[in-house]
């Protein structure tokens, strides 16, 4: 079966030309059997025991592909890291494209297998699909959704409402990254060394689990960077987080087009990092399981939680000099499309 | 906290206005435990025994508001059909939207609130949602794609693989109402009587289930109509579906607006109906099940399970004069953002 030159509208239309897509381009990538029955549902495997956890992610990224990654993988890790950040091990997905007439077939395929490579890296299962089209100028290329389940397993309680005075605030690697990457993209500015963090953080958080490290609480810190994540964690728990400026792992890269283009690396999205609230005694033992992972390598501990204090904003950052900065949250209209 | 005028690129960056977006539109809507912890993801309580089914559709129609339903209602709709057609309960779904740059915010609250309604009346919970914007130009107000998972009790067992010779083939309703519907309007033809067919199957099909009627398989005809998911399934069962065009119930307004537009029922898309393989001889029962619901008023056997035959196409129509036409797939563009 080959793949479409170009996506028609037809494509989209429920007849002939969508089923060639689908038997041409999308069972070849992902080849499952829930899947595979191309029934209106997909009916799963029994689930192991625990909770079941439920998200769901659209992408619009652009540009659509840029160094480290692309859209597809980005649908995949998203939805795959939303679970984690709950405690759930992500076992299915679903996967939406919303593709616009005149997209070339081959690049929908890159996207497909960049979405199957993602999938497979991270063990999970796309079990259902859907493809609509719309008409030149209605879309970009291809917008994706996906959704995903996974399953809390006993033990684990992972939120807000856990975090407590004297939690370490851990960043599993460097930030921004991603953001960094899109923004450089944009405004011509690629150079080696830059690219987006995009991965999926199962294996990374599943080491910790193993581990016995208690975390109380996790975020990934994707649109709006570490200071909104944190802001909104802040006022959730109603306590008071103190960043350090000089803890926070920034690659020279990112720094470097942050001083370029203006723009706040605390303010700017990661796609495979996740921020982790945990007991302060067991930071260090939490770090080395961390620093002995690929993905963890650049990972530190880059704040503490506090009491709320009067005269203090729920997030403060130590600047290299010494004083303390609010941290607001993302304002205004600085990053559309980062995701 | 209030309803924005019109949307921003920065509604959908993660910041402050996507904050105010989900406090003023989303949360007020959709008030659940589940959804208000605005975690990552979803936690939920624990689900009824059996096996659990998932999946997705994506929504573009346009235009997306239309007597008897618009895009909001058609994405809850949608996907809660999807589980019902195999076997399942419906029980919890995600919700994610990409919003054009410029869309107004009552337009925006006009379909959060029919989304509301439609959960309400399937009694499913939405718990995950997401937000995204992209630039006028780059979409067309409202796009929403809605995951949805399930659960399949014990004793059911829905696929084509069950379809056999001898299977009545019933439809729970008048044919192609939602996609004639949407081509009167994009032709100016508007007229009383004429309204989509969009709805929630699971009362319905659960009344059959509760008669204790052994459905064989079952399909929504969505894109592509009567004919194609006819093809669809007599290619999956290797078997020979002959269908009675005097059989088919159509709406008046629906053959009208057919006839002027010179389009075929048996290819429109249907939102709130579903195709029933059935034994034969459970026809009756479960036609006099269909007929007590206020949804299944104009039910039908529309056909019957034929052993596949040499010199016989898989679906056939047998019309008014008595002869034999062949069904194949819709082809061809005939009908781009009917869903």
């Amino acid at each position: 079966m080959k793949i479409p030159e170009r996506i028609l509208l037809a494509h989209g239309a429920g007849g002939r030309l969508s089923h060639e897509l689908i038997e041409g381009v999308f069972l070849p990538a992902f080849s499952n059997p829930e899947l595979e029955s191309l029934d209106d549902a997909a009916i799963l495997p029994e689930l192991p025991p625990g909770r079941l956890a439920m998200t769901t992610d659209g992408h619009v990224v652009d540009p659509p592909t840029y160094p480290g990654g692309d859209l597809g993988s980005l649908s995949v890790n998203g939805t795959v890291n939303d679970l984690v950040m709950v405690g759930a091990d992500p076992l299915y997905l679903s996967w939406a494209l919303i593709l616009e007439e005149g997209l070339e077939g081959e690049k929908l395929r890159q996207h497909v297998e960049s979405a199957r490579r993602a999938a497979e890296e991270a063990g999970v299962t796309i079990v259902a699909g859907d493809t609509k089209t719309v008409p030149r100028g209605r879309g970009d290329g291809i917008y994706a959704v996906s959704a995903g389940i996974g399953v809390v397993p006993e033990g684990r309680r992972v939120s807000d409402r856990r975090i407590e005075a004297g939690d370490a605030i851990l960043l599993t690697g460097t930030a921004a990254d991603h953001g960094a990457t899109i923004m450089a993209l944009r405004h011509g500015l690629e150079g080696p060394g830059l690219h987006s963090d995009c991965a999926p953080l199962n294996h990374l958080i599943g080491e910790l689990w193993k581990g016995g490290i208690d975390i109380h609480a996790m975020h990934d810190p994707t649109r709006g960077g570490i200071a909104t994540t944190c802001n909104e964690a802040a006022s959730r728990s109603s306590l008071r987080f103190l960043l350090s400026a000089q803890a926070i792992p920034i690659a020279p890269g990112v720094y470097a087009v942050c001083e370029i283009l203006g723009l706040d690396e605390l303010y700017l999205a990661s796609e495979g990092r996740a921020l982790i609230f945990l007991p302060g005694n067991q930071s260090e033992a939490a770090l080395e399981i961390l620093h002995a992972h690929p993905q963890g390598r650049d990972a530190a501990s880059i704040g503490v939680v506090l009491p709320a204090e009067a005269g203090h904003a729920p997030v403060e950052l130590e600047t290299l000099s010494g004083s303390l900065r609010p941290l607001d949250m993302l304002s205004g209209m600085d990053l559309p499309r980062i995701c």
